[in-house]
């Protein structure tokens, strides 16, 4: 790979041979709802647990996304997920079984990003074959993250909904599907903020930054683009992408944006505030409705920029800060 | 790089060009006192919380070793680090002032492995200079893990001690320094362990299945190594595995292992029961002590195997088991 600025270009691009979104009842009531491979309206899975059901959603998309690629589990090199649960359970639990090496990560919500740009430089480092993933799931962020369900308390308009979903990619070397054609790694990008109800606030900045550095890496303007897709700054956190690029890059995407958290939901109706969050948002809408578009060549390039916010309940707790970070990932149809 | 078996072998193998590995008071009283690069007797480290402290003494020995190996922050392509704090804050607030592309990873206490194997592979894929780490700390641990401090309830003998610490190296493409020759992403193992006060039994059968695979890949045998250097099974996961070895693969690796848990504590002196754990325990023995012998050459060739028990308190209170991952790398003297 080559890098120009703080983006890295393939000259082989590894190439996305099949991917899987799962999700949640909610999310199957959404806008997307045909879009999905598969709606769970059960969303405890039969496990014992939420955190099990989480772990059970993301080893469906893992099992489904290798299922349409046409390849073994096996044949696999590494498995690279995350997710939000403490030590990363969600993950742990979901791949225990498979049997495939695994590379755990940790990028918050950005997870998915992170994922497909560590596979796919992996993949420029020799590797065959590498799956990406992410999950979520309400019940078992709002355990962690905040009251017990039972407690019903009131939620700011500025808050998101935990998405209840999974995604995963498949990345190759050869073979048809999308390609990947540039990876950026995010900054941390720190204004600040310390509203753990306002997340999009939290991570606007470092997606802005992300968004401006790629369009500058890959001397291209938004009109270059089918879509510029963030991962899950809801509505609020849109909001201030759009002025953050306008006033510290004068840069304009408005017109080619869309935000996954803005897409899974009807937000009135289905009484989400801002919008969607959690890793399973924008892992569960880029494998199944973006991915499928590139395919097909519905869309033809597509710049995705998955955002997390790096807190935890305790650092919220300690008056600290929540630092953002954005991963990008260039996506083009073959 | 190239694939043989499950372990990936460089043509031109990255370069560990500087390290640090720095520790608290405990640590610092034990036999390799002299080897660290730094002792902190305040483990507070002049910060408001535990997960502050730690968070600092990660980002000391990213900049120790960034110094040691000549080389500005400004230039590294991607840091990447992990801890066992909820959502990784640990290495999130350690890294976020340092303006440095971050690949946030998780593996529990084989985190110093993973990142070294994933610096080494993005080496590979053309990455100039990486930076891997890996911390914990006794008292931000055990906030999170066990009892409050005051509580102060009984060990069993097969505990282990979470040592406060942090290690970090510079992986470059090219210099002075210590070869990665090739490196293993482990596979999940999970034989059904649930004591939580026996870590060292939940990640034994994956070591085990590590340095026997390595073994196996590289074609070597246990006398081609100066050391075979495991993390921090202590002194109850050092004897499973041996004799996980001997009986499941016919292997005998007891005159060339040793293990970085049992390193860095006097055991019954320090009363530390099965011995040190963590992320830092590896990190920072890997850091200092090991990587300054390779150095001098007075270890030519060292297998670093790290473990790490992939659960939370949340998996442990459901009744859920403890399944472990193993990472290796093969370290050579220049």
């Amino acid at each position: 790979m080559n890098k120009k600025g703080k983006t890295y270009f393939f000259d082989s691009p590894p190439v996305i041979i099949g991917s899987a979104g799962v999700v949640g009842k909610k999310e199957g009531e959404g806008p997307l709802r045909s879009e999905f491979d598969a709606v769970f309206d059960n969303t405890d899975m039969g496990e014992d647990s939420y955190e099990l059901a989480e772990s059970a959603m993301l080893k469906d998309a893992i099992v489904r996304a290798t299922q349409k690629a046409g390849v073994s589990l096996g044949d696999v090199d590494f498995i690279m997920t995350g997710d939000l649960l403490d030590q990363c359970v969600g993950s742990c639990f979901a791949i225990k079984d498979l049997n495939v090496p695994f590379v755990g990560m940790y990028g918050a919500c950005s997870t998915m990003a992170l994922t497909l740009c560590n596979s796919a430089m992996l993949i420029d480092a020799g590797a065959s074959l590498c799956v990406a993933g992410a999950s979520s799931h309400f019940a078992s962020s709002e355990r962690q993250f905040r009251y017990p369900l039972e407690y019903g308390s009131q939620r700011p308009p500025t808050a998101q909904w935990t998405v209840t979903g999974a995604g995963s990619a498949v990345v190759s070397r050869d073979g048809n599907g999308v390609n990947i054609c540039a990876v950026h790694i995010g900054t941390v990008t720190d204004l600040g903020i310390k509203d753990a109800n306002n997340m999009g606030a939290a991570m606007a900045p470092a997606a802005a930054r992300t968004v401006s550095q790629m369009l500058d890496d890959t001397d291209t303007c938004p009109d270059d683009y089918d879509m510029i897709l963030t991962g899950d700054l809801g509505y609020t956190g849109t909001e201030l992408l759009h002025q953050l690029l306008r006033k510290d890059y004068n840069k304009n995407i408005k017109s080619k944006h869309n935000d996954c958290g803005l897409m899974i939901y009807n937000l009135k109706e289905q009484d989400v505030n801002s919008g969607g969050s959690g890793c399973g948002c924008s892992a569960s809408v880029l494998c199944s409705y973006v991915l499928e578009r590139l395919r097909t060549r519905e869309l033809k390039r597509v710049m995705f920029v998955a955002t997390g916010a790096l807190m935890s309940p305790t650092s919220s707790k300690q008056g600290r800060s929540i630092p953002g970070i954005a991963h990008g990932v260039l996506l083009e149809a073959k």
